[in-house]
């Protein structure tokens, strides 16, 4: 099988990562900080010590305000429902998943006031629209590094320059971008960095994180025991504790720490080198086949993220094809981005996403083309 | 190491969770229901399987409303935030976890009405008072089948009908029972079942579910993501999708159901049969030791859970020395319970609690008793 799916997740995981697992579960799978013991006090160190690299892997300094998270979606709502009262407005783009359009849609109900940015089959926003658009009561600003539907790239630091000024929280998806591009919460001037565990920093899914930076208040939305004050019947109010009611996902996240190790070690400059070139090379034959249309064929970057279909034939069936008779998997539909298929009349058809990783290599993108050539001939 | 802290969690686990977590990740660790290839649906077939099996051995008859969650807090929390709505009043007991008590303060604020059912040492509670509490906006009654400080188990049966007849929703907290008791939905008329999937179902930390009936209405704390509907950019309203945004942690999961497999394979009786066994031998052990104090001695049953002092020494002292000293893993504390320590006049020096579990041996408990008896001694 040749997996191309990579922004769902990425696939297969380093060795390293079922590694950490299996030691976790097997040698010391107590619950961290749940108990005085031995064991309890390793698996709590294996999270410490997992906490403290990830977070120093986006250059945040107090790695407590780095909280554990199912995934992104839940990282993503904490912040969203968190932060946004009755009375607050928030603005965010066209480009977004349904995890940061349908919290904001459900708060929308109850008071607050969403803006939607609007954008183009390039990939672009408009400074100027959107600096018209901040308002008095703007609270958040919210978008993804990189979009999962076209793969361009947001320009995080000319947008956290902005929100700055206007004292606006910055909220940072990063599903497509964790792994991908260098990101570092200070220098992007990034408030609330919401992260998933599973695609390029190669953990096993059930895990994420959300970072919440010093200038974000954050109630909490989910309450329990913490381990630490049971004697009080109200949430404590401690970094991380207030944000990880109950037992975390211990074995998960010590084998995200090896998947971010993997990143370390490999260098995100190489993995974003090797997946740029398969992107590219991706493109290029694409673009060759009759009948094909590339979305944001044009853009300079984007992330390993090639949307494209094969005339009017509906992306799933091009997807099916590839992977019944190609044994390629591939995604076919709206990779929940309504919103965005909207603007680029897709909305029925979808697009059928390629989305290379480290593990790819050209011999297989070159068997994808092949593929797609004999599909775009057979269904004329 | 003798673990006697399976109440946080168990462990070890049975070597069927590793290997199925294993073959998860190596083989089809693609994102369930994310994408129509091959190892997209091989993902979420092996969901499907454990969320029909799981359901089943709890005699859930729609398995769809089977909710997977972060953990057995996330499940309260759904269920808490979900129906509760200012105006409303629900009861709970003095036996709870902060994971029930800490949600239903922060909603006493916003206007939800609590109150808690007292209790005393063996472990009860009064029919005739519960009945007397009920209001005509009491919406939810919310209990543990059995205190994880005390480890008295909970009338459910007559509660559900006390529930049932007054149109009251049944929340049940099975951290203490899923596993150790048999657990039937229908039987018991529980409404909303909470439950972790690593504590006795032997499954992965990360793990748990919460079941809604049919006569629940929960509203949905997250939204996001599902793979379904994507061209809606508000959540859909279908089980289980509509509480299950964001990439679920499917390894986990499948971990989860080879713990379950385990239980099934076994027999809770049989499991039932040897905890009990070394409980009570455990409760007799303790109760010869001059100084010794076990919390709930006259109780007639109890899940495997002992909780007990030596004089006024602090438990986490005696913990401590269990630890270090003999190599035994318990937990001394609160145990995220202050309402029962309250109760109990140990909020200061909380209790040790010995939690043996299907692993555990006779051996272990007699080097246990024997280490608590020096240690009684020695501390004179």
């Amino acid at each position: 099988m040749i997996y191309f799916d990579n922004a769902a997740t990425t696939f297969p995981k380093p060795k390293s990562v079922v590694k950490n697992m299996v030691y976790f579960m097997e040698k010391c799978s107590a619950n961290p900080g749940r108990g005085g013991h031995k064991l309890s006090r390793i698996a709590g160190q294996k999270i410490r010590d997992s906490r403290e690299n990830i977070a120093d892997f986006f250059n945040i300094n107090d790695f407590k305000r780095l909280i554990f998270t199912l995934n992104d979606t839940y990282a993503l709502n904490m912040a969203i429902h968190g932060v946004l009262k009755p009375g607050d407005h928030v603005i965010t783009t066209v480009y977004e998943h349904n995890s940061i359009i349908r919290p904001l849609m459900k708060l929308s109900k109850t008071g607050v006031e969403v803006t939607i940015l609007e954008g183009n089959m390039r990939g672009e926003i408009s400074f100027k629209k959107l600096t018209e658009c901040i308002q008095p009561n703007t609270k958040i600003l919210a978008t993804c590094i990189a979009s999962n539907a076209l793969g361009n790239i947001m320009p995080v630091e000319e947008i956290g320059r902005i929100c700055r000024e206007a004292n606006i929280l910055l909220l940072i998806d990063a599903a497509q971008g964790a792994g991908v591009l260098p990101i570092n919460v200070e220098k992007m001037n990034i408030d609330l960095l919401a992260v998933p565990g599973h695609k390029s920093l190669y953990g096993p899914m059930g895990t994420g994180f959300l970072y919440i930076g010093e200038r974000a208040i954050v109630d909490d939305i989910i309450q329990g025991g913490t381990g630490t004050l049971s004697e009080k019947i109200e949430q404590p109010q401690d970094f991380p504790t207030r944000y990880e009611s109950g037992t975390i996902n211990a074995v998960g996240i010590w084998g995200l720490n090896a998947g971010v190790n993997f990143v370390r070690k490999v260098g995100i400059d190489r993995i974003r080198k090797h997946e740029d070139r398969l992107t590219e090379f991706l493109i290029e034959g694409l673009s060759c086949i009759g009948g094909v249309k590339i979305m944001g064929e044009e853009m300079k970057e984007r992330v390993p993220i090639v949307s494209f279909n094969i005339r009017d034939i509906h992306s799933m069936k091009v997807a099916k094809i590839l992977d019944k008779r190609y044994d390629i998997a591939t995604r076919g539909g709206l990779h929940c981005a309504g919103l965005f298929h909207k603007m680029a009349d897709t909305l029925k058809q979808g697009a059928v996403r390629v989305s290379p990783g480290f593990f790819n290599t050209r011999e297989e993108a070159s068997k994808f083309l092949k593929a797609i050539r004999h599909i775009a001939k057979e269904l004329k």
